[in-house]
């Protein structure tokens, strides 16, 4: 019986506490590594400010140091709005050790490399008849960015079992997989995973679609009961509930209406948003329908795992999304600063409100406040069957007092573990080929990417050479 | 963050509601088969009667209908109690079928035909020289016991399947594992799993070992973080921390004490407790010294899993624990119903407090109402490394609305896994050899069992015959 | 010590006779299903009368009766040529029981449909721009070939399952694997394994090298000593030794040379060769080049299960090898006939000479008149790592009296597996597809196939239909 | 066909040569290391003596180097008897670097340690009522025997892969299986195997079996194919057939006659043999009796893997065999140099003749001159499953050119798995003990192995010490 609720009891608790509201806030300190240069960290500083359980001290560290003090005032300005609920310190520092000695988190968020390299990750395929809509996870596009991410990672891996080798790492940078992965390869014994949202923009959706069916509000992300298997963008939900109810049922229903499976036009799908990163879901509908299981991502992303759905520069419209194109990532870039600016400034208001993120839940539960049953990205220990043990997966697991454990989550079907078996696969060849200095394990990579399966093999290794000298990575 | 501590919050939730105390109680139907005649039924009562957020009826059932009046009727007595804080009914029923149907929640508690066959289970095999402190888990009067539970628990399996084939069963009988086992066999969409508090002992030891440490009140058990693993009775913890403090540490420096590993004699022991259950620790700390893992059920138990502490009629009071006799056993059970008899005329008390089990908190975890990290006793589907799939296997696992998930829990050291891998295989045997009717495969659970190791293999086969014919069991 | 050697041993027989010379031949009864229409019966029937070890008895049966006439009377004229060293009786039979009673040995070789049907396996994928160059064994043509195989083969199974429970089926027919997975689903103690002589092509051209290397004459294939692993037509060599010489070696010296990784264009392929059937090596040289691994079967067989290498019409010129086009198979198969009746009428000789196949060898061991290790398909027990248990896979086996056993070959690098590993999915869905009825298991196989990959998934449905409508295939 | 069958044969040969005759006789160098004070080298001199397609050079090293130099009089004594089809010459050296260099084979035969110590072995565990009829392979004599070749076998390993890496090693001692595994744990890139007779006896008798039943001669041991699994000295035949006919069926009948399973007296044991190594097969028969699965080593071995028929210091005449005294041992040891000396000076005759030993055939294939299928002991490398990868286990293997390959060979029933499986781990916990110098892995193997349950678990303690000082086993 929670604490909280019966301040009568006396003696021993009983053993069915699930939160304990800590008689003083608990103090934390966090190395915050990255985020000097988009509004990602303010999220972050405005779930501490709302939340009562915890204080403490933010590090900040950017190889762009003056970013990191941008933030350092952000994070300030935050902490003076109405409203806050807890005490946050904010203080950029100049070196990685001063951010990670004796943290007990460690939030991991950058971008690895220039954000200019984006722009070769995403134009150069196109070249070559290679198309991705985000291109930072998979893909060609998504591979290079991991031979660059591999390589930092593992300055992360080793930075944090020098300073702080008993803190938590929380990965928020794509690729997600490989990042997480070199973490666990580098540090074995790093208590380390990663963090993505997708998944809950599906539980989202079952809500929205159970409470339509039933004509009442939406239910509580929370509340939808799913189990989740995959790598980490081309995840699945293969059980989902409602109070009971099989919300997979409803998707069923849903796709047997008329229009499920219809196919779009730019114009029409223009018409319905102008938003670079919309997308109609009728990717996810198409994966349902062939597979009869439910893809938990969003479309641009699963799009790109697949050989499917980007045959060419324009199919993309037909199954309803769009490819994010570089100009709007610089843009955005680039305007980021200027936001916050006006915002310290005062041109500009910041609106002090909780995320949809898991993390500040995540921290609870490891700071043993509660217990948590969320999806989380690790590293295989039989979690997933039907993939080797080691590449990083994403299932459930259970967050609970310095502690993460996943949850056996069973296999995906056979035909849907055929698509993504190789993307484990090629985490571990991005991995080693980026940590070992090995080129042929890298282009390995390249060619069982489902996206370049459109290239000859020697066009392939065209296309990786020009990215490679364009993003100034060398295997030497 | 916790729902009912923010009243004022609005809209959607936080994705953080780890309890949900529900608007009104939660109405269940609870089908409790056997239990009719000893004092286990009524711990459950009262708990029942403890818990603001459930309510509804128990139907009662028991081959001994009487039993099941006599315990309808202390239901209702321990309603009636002031400090009750919820309604329950209680409803005796003459048919499985009644108790089954429409419910929620099953508990089976069974005694494996009459109780008299215990003293099969005991003191034939003492006639060739095999002692058993318990007799109801493993050695021969385990698995002779365990033959019999598997028939029954077909038959339980069966009726499950067809009259409340959605409902959660939880078995609270011995052999636990074999009684679990054979309900996954014969209904494999069963949702079942096994209940025991041994575990909970060492957690309750640990605790109070750090409070000896740093001169504090003892813990509450559930802070104790404990990773567990092996089958019922022969469980093990790898990993055990409180507040961030290596409890596995303490109990090595408790070790290496003096007197910690010192013997027993029959005089000393029986100064020490009276009791017929009481043992020193001294099996635990031994298994500890010599494999460097903790043990974590009562010596007793623990004993009969390895044949080194059991080599004389005598040995056990050197290890400092006690064989309970046969006597003990019919003395309290037949004990017991005067005793309720007493208390429904009111000449003795009925104390209404809450027990330390875990199924309060796993029912509500399973009605949605937190999120429970906690050990039982499931099918291996991948929770426990070196054993095969399928076997029962005891590790932690998370409960949540409508669902039990094992961990992720890891495998133990080489050398204790040899120790626990024949009894996983025995399980199968007996399992195998009671539904198939296959002597063979349940006699080589009995020569592969160590207490038996002691016996020539004719000597076995004589005794196994013997335990059959006096139990009245027959493979044909 | 081989018995036949020395005749003057006495007594017990040393332990190491690796070769029985029978006193007298062995007689024995073939089944021989299929056949009918090509002369890949004559080569069998040239190497049984060129046998001195095996006498007997075939059936022949075909579903085109004449067509097994014409063989009876083919195999008769045979054993009446001057040279055979053994006695033959060929039968027609005009129904598979009277092939398949008492058999020994049965021979599957059969054409999957009307010849016709190849025709669509070709063309259709073509009109949506998926090229194969054999269409038998993957892509969109071996798959729904595939579906009728397993069809047919089911009918097989049983019917050996009936009347020669305890033959051995020796299989020869494509889409290899999905045939022989088809036997050991339907029937799973059918003693079955199927036989492909695409690997001792690759030893040829490792004898060549070698020969080539030290100016020898070429030594033969059977002293090449590999180690097998993949699937047939997708096998790989990891290990090659000709006397302690390391030949894989002598492969990466000959591809360091100039040229070794030119393109061809169609000029300068068809100047090299007029044949359908030729490949440059350039396919297994650029594999070979990528992995480092040697790929065991023609460039035309292995460009089907990648993407790289027919990605437009003519694409595979450039890459040394052509599409064979149904003209040729259609204007093949029209002729045999023709060529069989004037070597009837003798208009044509028949030219008396053993083939390269392995049959012969394997029926040797089979009858206990040798040890053999030798390539062959069977489903996986452990033999190949990195691949689940069951389905069919090509590695080095052991075949001796009534036995056939595989033996450990480890496992393909993980890039490499990556690339096998989709294919085993597809032959489980191909198969499953065909017996279940699942229509969806087997368009799962269409689009995981990486020929398949050009196309959207609404494309690749459309060409999967036509190709069923067009084969006569229906799911119902 | 074999070449040397059909001399007439031309041009490339036919893909079926089963055995080469080697146009000249075959020259090898053979390091033999040990085996300088007992018969068992001569045995190997007399075999090479009368195999005509080898000759070549045999260097003998023994840390006693007289007992070597004996060796190389009577191998040339050996060889200079009429009947000698081959030339060998032989040399006694005075450093393992000198045996090995060059070496092509390596016969490791060694008595690890004085031969006293086998006293040690044998009678201290008597002293604690634990009986062994060998003791050198398990049980608390052969674990401890195991601590010492572990030890000196690192010093094998290391040799080898410093003088001869590419060098077939071929391992006599006992415990053969710690003595393999420490070979390959130390130098992972070995060519070893280990090579016993044990099972010939099994296939010897089921040749007898079927003589009896048919009335014809027996027939020879390697025409009874047989499929081999299990741990050495505790082998199992699952699958036994000659010529077509199921020889364990025979062994399921001739178990059901009247005395197959009766009970011996010593009076009646030693009226049948005086010799201390016979016995009645009795334990076989008791085996496959309750598992119904045919153990394949003599009864003096299987007997101590199990704890039931060693329960008493006089319990083996009941089943039919007798300890080997030490006193046996020694008295042998002690004769056999008398005896060689006079064979050497003529006093007693040496007779040339094979033995049924099968490193003769094996060294063959190796040569390329055959393919062998027999039974060796290997890492698991996935040839015998429910049995990790690691431990050395027998089954059967296919010998070829430089080449020896492990066949698969499946699981065994589940309950006698249950009593390999701890022989496997004690083997992985003593082979680490020795190498690591960790006692209480090495304890661990003490107390889980089955002869030792009759022991108090500090009885043990004081055991395994004693044992340890008496043979100067020290693990710093």
């Amino acid at each position: 019986m929670p604490k909280v609720l019966l301040k009568e009891q006396k003696g021993d608790a009983p053993a069915d506490a699930p939160f304990v509201m800590p008689a003083a806030p608990v103090a934390l300190k966090i190395g915050y590594i990255g985020g000097g240069s988009r509004g990602w960290a303010h999220g972050l500083m405005k779930d501490l400010a709302l939340c009562p359980w915890f204080t403490g001290e933010v590090r900040l560290y950017d190889i762009d140091y003056e970013a990191a003090r941008l933030n350092e005032r952000i994070g300030a300005r935050i902490q003076s709005l109405p409203g806050t609920q807890s005490r946050w310190r904010y203080r950029a520092v100049r070196t990685l050790k001063e951010a990670l000695a004796g943290a007990d988190f460690v939030f991991l968020s950058i971008q690895p490399g220039p954000i200019e390299f984006m722009k070769h990750d995403l134009e150069l395929p196109m070249k070559y008849g290679v198309y991705q809509p985000v291109g930072d996870t998979t893909g060609p596009g998504g591979l290079v960015r991991g031979l660059r991410s591999a390589r930092i990672y593992k300055g992360f891996a080793e930075a944090v079992a020098t300073h702080c080798p008993r803190a938590w790492v929380i990965n928020f940078t794509n690729p997600m997989a490989i990042c997480t992965r070199t973490l666990h390869e580098v540090f074995p014994a790093i208590k380390a995973f990663g963090c993505c949202h997708e998944v809950f923009g599906t539980q989202h959706m079952l809500g929205r679609l159970y409470a339509g069916e039933h004509g009442v509000p939406r239910p509580p992300r929370t509340d939808i009961t799913v189990n989740v298997l995959g790598v980490n963008h081309f995840t699945w939900i293969d059980r989902a509930h409602y109070k009971g109810e099989d919300l997979l049922a409803l998707v069923r229903t849903r796709l047997a209406r008329p229009g499920a499976l219809r196919f779009y036009t730019k114009a029409g799908l223009l018409k319905e948003s102008s938003s670079v990163f919309h997308s109609m879901g009728r990717v996810t509908n198409e994966l349902f329908h062939r597979f009869g299981i439910l893809a938990a991502a969003g479309d641009r992303h699963l799009a790109e795992f697949v050989p499917w759905f980007l045959t060419s520069r324009t199919s993309c419209y037909r199954w309803g999304f769009r490819l994010t194109p570089y100009s709007y990532r610089i843009g955005r870039w680039r305007s980021a600063p200027r936001l916050f600016r006006r915002q310290l400034a005062g041109a500009e208001p910041i609106v002090l409100q909780r995320s949809d993120e898991e993390y500040m839940n995540q921290m609870a539960a490891l700071a043993g406040l509660c217990t948590l049953r969320t999806n989380v990205n690790l590293p295989n220990r039989g979690q997933m069957g039907g993939i080797p043990l080691g590449p990083v997966v994403e299932t459930n697991a259970v967050f609970s007092r310095d502690t993460v454990e996943p949850v056996v989550s069973g296999s995906l079907p056979e035909a849907v573990n055929a698509l993504v078996h190789p993307h484990t696969v090629n985490q571990t060849l991005i991995v080693q080929g980026a940590l070992e200095g090995d080129k042929d394990k890298a282009f390995a990579a390249f060619v069982i990417d489902p996206l370049n399966h459109r290239l000859p093999v020697d066009g392939a290794w065209k296309l990786f050479n020009e990215m490679l000298r364009a993003t100034r990575f060398s295997f030497d």
